[in-house]
């Protein structure tokens, strides 16, 4: 019963948190729910028992601080030492360890098993919405277009789009399928749906889970890199994000649904990893957990493992151990084959653009594909730029207290100006699809509209090229409209408070300009088959130039011009295709397109997001080359009053009270004295806090004027004197430290690879300040010219 | 003319070395080549400008010691820092900048062209010496059997076999090509040319090249980790390992090429580096040249790029930043499309076996896969155990005195055992081919005698399941012949001195196995499909076992026991078939087959082999558990004598050259004053011989009791006092330390990720140790029980 109303009030308290957010929340961008009660309890848990424990496990990290990843790590080796010591003395004990080695591989399995199937209905799903807009199945309302004429028999091949049983809303309504009325009609319906759903989306977003916007992965990035943000990636976000991302791709908005499915699967990671103390009570292992899931959402998304595993290693994670990368395999297989079981294409493929082309390339195509390279590296500067221009935008004036109104109003203009063109009327993922195909001699497509020689008898799946008929004229209009629309739309798109991804958009945008420039080579090759730089590879009645090819090679440049993924895109790429064939092109217009992004800015749009959100992130990637020293990046800073610190033998239990009350410091360094300041050891602020509450409330005759002791033996005193304090079992006796003239390349190397919180720097054994984490990404901020000021708290 | 003299000289120095060593080497399990003359001037190189320059460049690194990564890394930045500064002055320091910035890529086109180049004319080579032994072709003597009787006009598909200009040796000497004599002699002239060839491949390799034996990998993963082996990937051995690896394959020993194929690539990225001072000059920039070399060879081994990635990452590499990556799978692709327009196969297939399946897997198949992992564990441990037994015997006794005669004695077994067995007789990679191979309707090979139903009339590539004929039953016998002995000659032949790789050894291995496992199911379910285990897949007269598949997961399987890869093991599989249907199999079989064999040990045969030679292996994947702290393992122990320290303002310089004489430290220690034991800095024993020679010499004044100072500035003495000699240049202030309560798992991962050299130990600011890293691989060696002593000197 009690049980009960704990959970009743914890939800009222929950709810009105909501509403409190919904109302307060407009000046900041990011926003906490509620911690679960679950993490509640771990923070202020085991305080009884402390003062028993050798190893005390209280601290816990505070929402928006870093982990100290060495600490993680020998915390997780103790536990494991623990076990495996117990396990010689039981059976129970035994089997006990034998659970808790197979643990990992039991959450992965969990991962790959829910984020496949969340991933099949969130497919389903968008199907069916997306041909809500449109119109509706008679026989089953809750069938989508292709299904409803999938299931009536009465249909062939060719009229496949037409069956009696699916009716367009008008032609329901009015009973008139065509003419101006029902266009109309049906456009305006079109448009309404499209409102329905965002304006759904962005409300369950700011009411339930605020954190459910946006694709995810940059705030992934930085949490993997040791962030805590609470909530990120809790169950609510997990429920809030998979429904109205399924809302959000179907209003027609363009944004994908690849990101969030990234955050979808870590959630589901973070959810499983509850269940075992080895990865719920260790930031650390339950990072490793995530760095797979993140895997298995790629994965689920494009139907590729291996990629997602490779963008895992080079896009998200950042401690990414061998045993990590294996389980990442797993969990990722596990989830394509969830999904291919689910089979929600229902065409039993396990990638989401299935292609097959039937001409090799030829070396000169290598022209047009470098060119589509550039294309996709300007795209994506371009595209950077702009979008974080208007990002900064909504973020400092009056246009983010707005964001309902604002995804509204980009819904209703994209649906607006969408519907007219029937490429970009349909969905994103159909449209890839279209671009990428191949033109076979059953395609009904206008982009397949080309003029048939009459005396063609050659096998269906090697057709020659052939001259363009009206439809191909038609098409590339009609690409060239929506190529701009999809331009201009998907930057002010991305960002907004609701789910979006932009794989989908970045590729569509590539794909119709690479389909344009690849009709635009083919249809040269055909009737100027005599220039040189055709003629020795493209003779007449040959099938040597593929649209589609290019198509896919320019998705691959627009997506690599805005993510900067090299290894991983490619590999997703050749897994779509299958073959390695293709492999030189997509890698050539890759190379390209990073090459020319890069010239204008390292920066990809993640790390763009993570730097104007202010997130503490140490990029692997950035070279630090600044010739500064640690001391010219410690804290104190000349005219700073000195370190705070505590010495080992003479401060009382109330000037470490009065430190603490003054100061906001993680923690403390310990020295022997003042006057010597060679250091013995670091203590956590946290720890402190709770060791005096608990010493002042059970331990007798520890008063204001005991003296702490850190030491390993408190002096005989006389008996006059209060009680000491010991506090050397909360004392770090192995504090990371550097020299004052160690070069801050080699310190940012070092808060890199160890994943340290902070660093105390020393001069010939003295204590001379300390370095944060916080210190080292402002100092790095500075020397690359940014404000240092927007890094956030750490 | 001098040149021409210093040239002659020195090719005459290095035949000498070479007979020395030829004669002087049977003790020593590592010899060193004669360093390359570049070598020898940096070692000794810029040593007049020394005190002019702010940063002293001079130490390099000895030979059988490790590099010290962080050092590494910051003089690359000084260097990228130093061009970036003088790119701003001139056009041409601008134009010198971006070549530089080019050369990265420029090396890694250098070396996917070369080692694909070199793959594909070993391939050629061994193709043609392979069949040399059982015959020639009358029409041109340098084409191997297929490709004579394909350019033979009169064949038929079915007698591919049998040409006219394709003479086995009986034939052509006697006349005769049937009969008890011909087979007789067939059998002599096949034993002749396999002792020809290995001992061939011996003699060089003793001659010319001592680092050419064996697969390299081990001592590739220890160089790649930071240690100096000169000449391990020198010209010599790059040409004489390609020799020799052609006439060892040919000699029909159980040994592959893919091992060697990786020296192989890095000797071509060692050999390109040299060609920029970026990397040549850089032991640590060096090494990320050599990752992507790795991932080259495996690339070209098996037409594997993705897979080459991987595996590089994954067994090879110690270091593997994300640029590598993406470089790696450059060198990777290009070394592959080098391959294929070399065409060694004659199949324009980019793969080593290339099989199509036409069937899908059921679920019940996992039993028999899941039993073949377990085969694939136990055959991976029983292979380690016996080699390394075996490998130790031949260092510790008289056999390994004569490795020509065991060379030649295993060949004279393996081709006396392999003849009368056809599937022994021909080449491994043929045999493997043979057994993933699905059985068409086409087939003409024994193992595809099946009895046909005669009113057969289904499509040729979706065959039903069929009874086995004689054919069949007379190939399991023979199959099971082969598969012992390659499973006892095998665990002789990896370790002798001539190149060999196991890769090829270990899929055959699995390869038999599995076809025999997959034919025995075969039969199973054709006769008893009324069976509940096969009544719900496999109905008569349906295609249900794919025999080939049992094969490829049982060669995944053996190739995972013995190795312990993973995902590059999968992965590398999948690029095999190219499809992602069959990765569950192969994934169930892989880790299988790494549990089973983890259960009897961690280590794989590469690992094995890095500690039997005792290399300074630091690896990342051994998790150190115990509970040790840094003051169990520095030096000086208790009773030891004092720490070897130079004080900052007190040592007169023949104080410091008695040190150095006394002592072999690789460096010392600077503390203020020996009283206050406070450390200052850390300088090394090279550039302190260095220094102090140098001013000897040239600075007036410097005698033997000049004072040393490394303090800022020296004091004013009196006149009469000697000349001080200022070193502050040469010391590091920046030394590493930890305090003396370190945890030992800590300190490993620091050396670990930091790659350090060495590492101060103090207690509160005052020095009282050191750990290097011999300490520390000493350590961990003595924690998990081994000889602790093994450990080569650092």
């Amino acid at each position: 019963m009690s049980l009960y109303y704990f959970y009743l009030s914890y939800f009222l308290l929950k709810s009105s948190n909501f509403m409190i957010l919904f109302l307060n929340s407009y000046h900041v961008s990011l926003c906490v729910s509620a911690a679960t009660p679950t993490e509640e309890m771990n923070g202020a848990g085991n305080l009884m028992d402390f003062l028993d424990e050798p190893f005390p496990d209280v601290s816990t990290y505070e929402d928006f601080h870093t982990i100290d990843w060495l600490r993680e790590k020998s915390r997780d080796t103790d536990r494991h030492r623990k076990i495996t010591s117990k396990s010689k003395e039981s059976l129970w004990e035994l089997i006990k360890s034998l659970l808790d080695a197979w643990s990992g591989w039991v959450v992965m399995l969990l991962i790959g098993l829910l984020s496949g199937t969340l991933a099949g209905v969130i497919d389903l799903a968008v199907d069916w919405m997306t041909d809500l807009k449109e119109g509706v199945c008679l026989s089953a309302f809750w069938y989508s277009h292709e299904q409803c004429c999938w299931t009536s028999n009465e249909t062939t091949f060719d009229d496949r789009d037409k069956c009696p049983q699916w009716q367009k809303w008008a032609e329901l309504m009015t009973g008139h399928a065509e003419g101006a009325g029902a266009y109309v009609l049906n456009y305006f319906l079109y448009i309404l749906w499209a409102l329905l759903f965002s304006f759904l989306a962005v409300s369950l977003v700011r009411v339930f889970a605020p954190y459910a916007c946006g694709s995810g992965i940059p705030e992934i990035k930085t949490i993997l890199s040791g962030f805590i943000i609470r909530g990120y990636l809790g169950k609510w976000t997990l429920l809030i994000k998979t429904v109205t991302l399924v809302l959000a791709v179907s209003s027609g908005l363009s944004l994908g649904k690849e990101g969030p499915l990234v955050h979808v699967a870590c959630c589901c990671g973070n959810l499983f990893c509850s269940l075992f103390s080895k990865y719920s009570k260790n930031e650390g292992k339950r990072r490793e957990v995530l760095s797979a899931a993140a895997a298995a959402g790629v994965s689920v998304a494009f139907g590729a493992p291996i990629g997602g595993v490779l963008f895992s290693l080079e896009e998200v994670s950042y401690y990414f151990p061998l045993k990590t990368l294996w389980r990442s395999f797993f969990a990722a297989l596990v989830a394509a084959f969830t999904l291919r079981s689910i089979n929600p294409f229902g065409n039993s493929r396990l990638v989401l653009f299935y292609v097959e082309y039937h001409t090799p390339w030829y070396m000169a195509e290598l022209v047009p594909f470098i060119l589509l390279g550039v294309f996709g590296g300007l795209w994506g500067t371009l595209f950077i730029r702009a979008n974080i221009a208007w990002c900064r935008r909504r973020k400092t004036t009056q246009l983010g207290k707005y964001p309902v109104l604002e995804v509204i109003a980009v819904t209703g203009i994209t649906a607006l100006l969408a519907y007219p063109n029937p490429y970009t009327r349909r969905s994103t993922s159909e449209l890839i699809s279209e671009l990428f195909n191949d033109c076979g001699a059953l395609e009904s497509s206008q982009l397949c509209d080309y003029v048939n020689n009459p005396n063609m008898s050659r096998p269906v799946d090697d057709i020659p090229d052939r001259p363009a008929g009206p439809g191909v004229y038609n098409a590339l209009w009609q690409l060239t409209l929506a190529l701009i629309f999809k331009i201009v739309i998907t930057i002010f798109t991305f960002g907004m408070k609701i789910p979006s991804g932009l794989f989908i958009p970045s590729m569509a945008v590539g794909a119709i300009a690479g389909r344009i420039v690849g009709i635009a080579v083919e249809q040269m090759a055909y009737h100027h088959h005599d220039w040189i730089i055709f003629k020795n590879w493209c003779r007449p009645g040959a099938d040597c130039v593929t649209p589609g090819l290019y198509a896919m090679v320019g998705a691959a440049a627009c997506l690599g011009g805005v993510t900067r993924m090299t290894v991983s895109l490619v590999v997703i790429m050749f897994e779509l295709t299958g073959g390695l064939e293709y492999i030189v092109p997509l890698m050539a217009a890759a190379v390209t397109s990073k090459w020319v992004a890069d010239a204008f800015g390292k920066e990809g749009i993640y790390e763009s997001h993570i730097l104007l959100n202010g997130y503490p992130y140490l990029d692997v990637r950035d070279e630090f080359t600044h010739r500064t020293l640690a001391t010219d990046v410690m804290r104190p800073r000349r005219n700073d009053p000195p370190l705070a610190v505590l010495t080992q033998d003479s401060t009382t239990v109330e000037d470490v009270e009065t430190l603490i009350k003054d100061t906001d410091y993680n923690g403390f360094p310990v020295v022997v004295s003042r006057e010597s300041e060679r250091l013995i050891g670091f203590v956590q602020r946290r720890d402190l806090t709770l060791a005096i509450k608990n010493a002042r409330q059970k331990q007798d005759g520890v008063v204001s004027s005991s003296v702490v002791y850190f030491t390993e033996d408190a002096p005989q005193l006389p008996a006059s004197n209060p009680q000491p304090l010991k506090l050397r079992r909360i004392l770090n006796l192995s504090p990371f430290t550097v020299t004052d003239h160690t070069p801050m390349e080699t310190v940012v190397d070092i808060f890199r690879k160890l994943g340290l919180r902070q660093c105390l720097v020393t001069r010939s054994g003295r204590l001379l300040g300390i370095i944060t984490k916080k210190d080292v990404l402002r100092h790095m901020a500075q020397m690359m010219n940014q404000d240092p000021e927007s890094i956030m708290f750490n």
